[in-house]
């Protein structure tokens, strides 16, 4: 491209960085033109580049990652996944990682200092300025609500004006940003109001903050899970959420940003689970990692089907007497097993959501099995079609009535225990999206030929 | 409770709305006790109120509707669910519409007045003030970001003052809640800037705003669809994001409010598709739209299901000289389906949030194959040993073998199954999720049974 020709895609697009780019750079980098791979990066925007980094090849992300200066790596560090993040950082000494980690935001600064290495992250963590907030801020959970929040605010003591609090937004403007609120606190540094930018903004200057500020702030503490944060958050169209000690002291704050990671992450968490993945399987998770995940179910999977497999031969006779039966094997065990992941799914999502009370259990269950009765007519009549339409001779007929009923039986019943198994679980406080997938599966294929092989005993044989 | 004892639940808790209150309300709207139901509900934030209308029986939700005055209604109407709003709507007059719809901003009216009765819609539409936004609004996609957005932003000249910016900020200050940024336009309303308001409050006020804005906003056009919308938020850390017309002209703005349901919402999407849930099922949907939802791919399993039960009549022969194989038949389904699935998942995954581009996807299927090897051989061996613990008299061991190399190669393939079809519909433009779930179970049970017995007869029989 010449330098007079118009870029193709603006500077502020955020289709920026796609493979084009990087390939850019996988090039310019293993020619070691640095000039000119820091001329293509330079206008990036942090996430940008992150994404950048993260999509090179991992020994090409480190040249990369060495040769930009400090200021722009170290805004692009808290984009980074994890795993990323620790061979980004690997190697490098405990000067450079405090330059790198000293100007994030303190919640930040905790979750980069995690992905250091161990016996190195001691050093770097004595070394930071705000050391004593940092080491805090670890001592939470990490899925807490101290977990997520920077203790960097913009707090004024109630006595004070608006035209002071306007100065606190202004020296605190590199540490805190963006500013949505200032949080107004007693003598005792409790949260007593916050105050929005908003109103700070349209406030004569010599008004007292206590005049101005609302009173009934929407706090949590900081051990608050969070997915418990991010319903709030959600509920009440919360920008930020100060977070306050048992007393009521404020600690720090929660903001958006953090916390639409927390739902994207747990929304595909919950996938991951209803597909029979143990822990978080992410993109760039090893191979032994990734194995590890998904053999826990698959393993217990095996079980549960050896299970399966004992009553399908505890049948045998049935099946030697009538051989056709084999061919609803796969049917009963399809549909049982659909049926229950199908129910169970909108159950977790109930509960998850925080929409399914147990004020609407008795409705819940009931309709649950008004779409089950329903559910299971239209695919008895289905298959009882499928069958005549096959022609088994003159049995044709009583194996019709026969895996029709069976089916019928089977769908209401895979449908109920998908549905009330994760309302169960959750009663004793276990995590419902457990129930979701290969457990509910496997124990509905048991369930299912068990059933099936019954009915066609009674009926058919 | 005496009117001195302190509520347990102080009045800031978000969990003031629960499963006692909802009790409580039903029993003082059954006895018709009016006002107290008014003093219980008076201080709820709206979206507190909406959880209340939505847990009560709905003839008694549609009473306390009635009951409460119109713009404590009209707040928590944005915040219920569709079918709720419908069925709360239904039956009120178009003067009491007008009156409810009109002081919500542009976005909510737009989406409320979808919940009208079409033949009322229209009355209700030309007696809003805003009729002509709204209007716009509702001729934009419902996933897009014209269909996010409302048209109520603070703008000014390029040319005014950081004063006559602040007062555009005070005389908007109804409309545009919460406030977040200023965008400075140019003479044909074309985005120029932003200025976020943090800046307003430390800039002196004679300051020409075109001095104190940011130039390089990232905007997006209205056809932009709801889910990049939200990547593009999530990835900048972006609170507002102004739309604009192709030439450039502000239209109106999207909050990380209306984003956060977005995310919610495809992540529930996602999980329904992965269970073979077609639609959005709520847990407000009727019986017979739930049943509709999930019929769709229980009757394309049942089909599928189906052809795997001819592949096992297929090879009735061998089932005959050897029945005991009837065992491995709920074995070689369940690790098929569910080895496909996870790794579909993984795949539908890493393309919805943007993480796995094309440069990636060698890589990607290549650690799918080394988990699928690594994944095959412990299963396989597990399989074995299952078998030989169980005994077959002196074929054991044939049988052990027979199994464990079969349920290897299942493995194998039906994992390369599972991450490369999303990855191949996605490059059709087809939704990769629809291959997660049954799509991939139902063609997994019929390549794994077809592996299976094929494996069989050439190394058992």
């Amino acid at each position: 491209m010449s330098e007079n020709a118009a870029p193709v895609v603006p500077p502020d697009s955020p289709t920026l960085v796609d493979d084009h780019l990087v390939e850019a750079v996988v090039d310019l980098v293993e020619a070691g033109h640095r000039g000119h791979v820091l001329n293509l990066v330079a206008d990036l925007r942090p996430a940008d580049l992150a994404a950048l980094l993260q999509h090179l090849p991992a020994d090409l992300a480190r040249v990369v990652f060495r040769w930009l200066p400090e200021e722009v790596t170290s805004r692009a560090l808290p984009e980074l996944e994890s795993a990323e993040r620790v061979d980004l950082l690997d190697g490098l000494s405990t000067p450079e990682l405090v330059a790198l980690i000293d100007p994030l935001a303190s919640d930040d600064q905790a979750d980069v200092l995690a992905d250091v290495d161990v016996t190195q992250a001691e050093d770097v963590l004595v070394q930071l300025e705000d050391a004593v907030d940092i080491e805090a801020l670890l001592s939470y959970g990490e899925d807490t609500a101290g977990g997520l929040m920077a203790t960097e605010v913009v707090a004024v003591p109630l006595t004070a004006t608006v035209a002071e609090a306007t100065e606190a937004v202004r020296s605190n403007a590199d540490a805190v940003d963006p500013v949505f609120a200032v949080y107004a606190v007693d003598e005792e540094n409790k949260l007593a109001g916050v105050i929005p930018l908003k109103r700070l903004l349209l406030s004569p200057a010599d008004t007292p903050v206590h005049e101005v500020c609302e009173g009934d702030a929407v706090s949590v503490e900081p051990d608050l899970d969070q997915e418990e944060v991010a319903r709030i958050m959600e509920r009440y169209d919360l920008v930020a959420l100060p977070v306050v000690s048992a007393g009521g002291r404020l600690l720090g704050r929660i903001t958006i940003d953090d916390v639409m990671n927390v739902i994207r992450e747990e929304a595909e968490e919950d996938l991951q689970r209803a597909v029979g993945i143990t822990g978080e399987e992410e993109l760039s998770s090893s191979i032994f990692a990734v194995s590890r995940g998904r053999l826990v179910w698959l393993l217990l999977g095996l079980c549960g089907a050896y299970v399966s497999g004992l009553v399908i031969v505890g049948f045998e006779e049935a099946l030697t007497i009538a051989p056709v039966l084999a061919l609803f094997i796969p049917i009963v065990m399809a549909m049982a097993g659909n049926a229950g992941i199908q129910s169970s799914a909108i159950a977790v999502q109930g509960l998850a959501s925080g929409d399914l009370w147990r004020s609407d259990l008795a409705r819940r269950i009931g309709k649950e099995l008004g779409v089950a009765l329903l559910n299971g007519v239209v695919l008895a009549v289905a298959l009882a079609g499928i069958v005549v339409l096959s022609g088994f001779g003159d049995d044709t007929a009583r194996l019709a009535l026969t895996a029709a009923i069976a089916l019928m039986i089977v769908i209401v019943l895979s449908t109920l225990v998908g549905a009330t198994v994760p309302l169960a679980l959750n009663r004793i406080g276990i995590d419902p999206a457990l129930a979701m997938g290969p457990f509910i599966t496997v124990s509905n294929d048991i369930l299912g030929l068990t059933v099936f092989f019954l009915v066609a005993t009674l009926l058919y044989l």
